[in-house]
């Protein structure tokens, strides 16, 4: 049996770099073969899995420079069945990629949105002039370089291997610490054969508040609070139905079978309006 | 005197809307012209005030589907001078732009990110086959549309007068309410002469927490819920130093000289790492 695995292509994005790792991971630890099936964007390849076309998908989610992929958390919000199988963290490096001799001759700068608001702070310093244009993936700008020696794109540093471009700086970045959060991302209704016995160590959820109840996200959140649960992480996120509406992300530490974090979930499901778990998985011990 | 205003232009833009909007409440209430100066991004927008090329800019902070503009959130935290003068929100509207006949012919559809991402849904049901190319303002693609009929934009009904390209579509949105919030921000330490005697009726600051404090958050938090001081938004980011390390932004109402508000603020400022106060400002009461 093979897992197929959705993710955003084509080859050589960084989403492709965890996809290969996961396989890597499933074939040493599940003893499991994966299918790696690209898609043209990342709210695509999510909705693959709840179609039913691939097992699985990988998804950024979270990058520690540029903040939360927010299709991914719109869509998980919006889904009834799609659930956080796996997570796993991943250095990103981003190369400079061009035919060009020298950073002078550079006038276009191509990438995706996200690598390109990761490197800002680089381009402002080193290339302040340069038109810098949004691209579907990071690999997607590769293609104009041949052509037009004055232009350059930002992708990681195989991508430039895989096709061929001269990198002309192996390293930009704007803070030392450059990594991405990926989830890998499961229909809830489905067994896969690798399925872990164990609950997870991590947990995910989701909540909106009724409406015009001051200081309910505090109450929410005293909930864990006064058990001692440490939240990793809160977001926000606009319900889309009026300015002012918000649903809160939340990942936190633990196992929905404590009995702490159960009381916990079920106190906080009587004081939202709508709650949903995305899931309690591991968090893979994978540094690439 | 006259007030100059930085915007993200070209023309047409959303942004320019709302510049427009704010010169005719500065002329009828201030009896101050204002000077529109465009510029081709946000980030350059904001840093024309910072370095007193203009006096204030225009920028969007928040949409009520697609959520805050990072950009302006990042900028403001990591400037030591930027302040937030009044805000005005306006109800978007979205038209779709080509020289096409019918909606079959179109394969692909420019504009801003934050414009594709507010008619996501639209695009999925009406157009799921197009490609979706990002531009950096919604007024960008449009030049492009006159040589491919097979081409749109995603652009404001007053765009399509302005270029004189037409509305194949008047109105595509996914949600009833499309709206966004502008802030117009000035540099704290130079007086303007429209400076209003008293404080605004909301605050928005910012602050980081202690690291490896867990709980910090909602001790914060449980500062204004205490005073019943009403939150409007919360919001974190990542502080870009390493995974998991959050700065949080926060919209609250109030003026700082009412003592609970004041008293939330100095108790704020013990507990948190770094803590700033965007500014006190008042709503502007334009409907367009």
């Amino acid at each position: 049996m093979k897992l197929s695995l959705a993710y955003l292509g084509p080859t050589g994005t960084n989403t492709e770099t965890a996809a290969l790792t996961y396989s890597a991971w499933v074939s040493k630890n599940r003893q499991l073969t994966t299918v790696l099936c690209p898609y043209p964007s990342i709210a695509l390849a999510l909705q693959s899995v709840e179609k039913g076309e691939v097992d699985l998908a990988v998804v950024p989610i979270e990058n520690s420079i540029e903040g939360s992929v927010t299709v991914v958390l719109d869509t998980l919000w919006q889904s009834s069945n799609l659930q956080v199988h796996q997570e796993l963290t991943l250095p990103i490096s981003h190369g400079l990629l061009s035919f060009s001799q020298s950073l002078e001759q550079i006038k276009t700068v191509y990438s995706h949105p996200q690598a390109l608001a990761q490197c800002q702070k680089w381009l402002e310093s080193f290339l302040p002039q340069v038109q810098l244009v949004p691209t579907k993936s990071t690999t997607e700008g590769i293609n104009l370089l041949q052509n037009d020696h004055q232009a350059a794109a930002i992708a990681s540093p195989r991508a430039a291997e895989l096709y061929q471009v001269p990198l002309l700086k192996p390293d930009i970045k704007d803070s030392l610490d450059n990594s991405t959060r990926f989830w890998i991302v499961r229909y809830s209704l489905r067994d896969l054969p690798s399925e872990e016995a164990n609950l997870g160590s991590h947990l995910s959820l989701a909540f909106s508040l009724p409406k015009n109840a001051p200081g309910a996200l505090v109450k929410a959140l005293e909930i864990f609070a006064k058990r001692e649960i440490n939240l990793s992480k809160i977001e926000s996120r606009p319900t889309k139905r009026s300015m002012g509406e918000y649903i809160f992300f939340i990942d936190l530490e633990g196992n929905s079978q404590d009995l702490s974090i159960n009381q916990a979930l079920t106190e906080l499901s009587s004081c939202t309006e709508i709650l949903k778990i995305f899931g309690n998985y591991h968090l893979l011990p994978i540094s690439a």
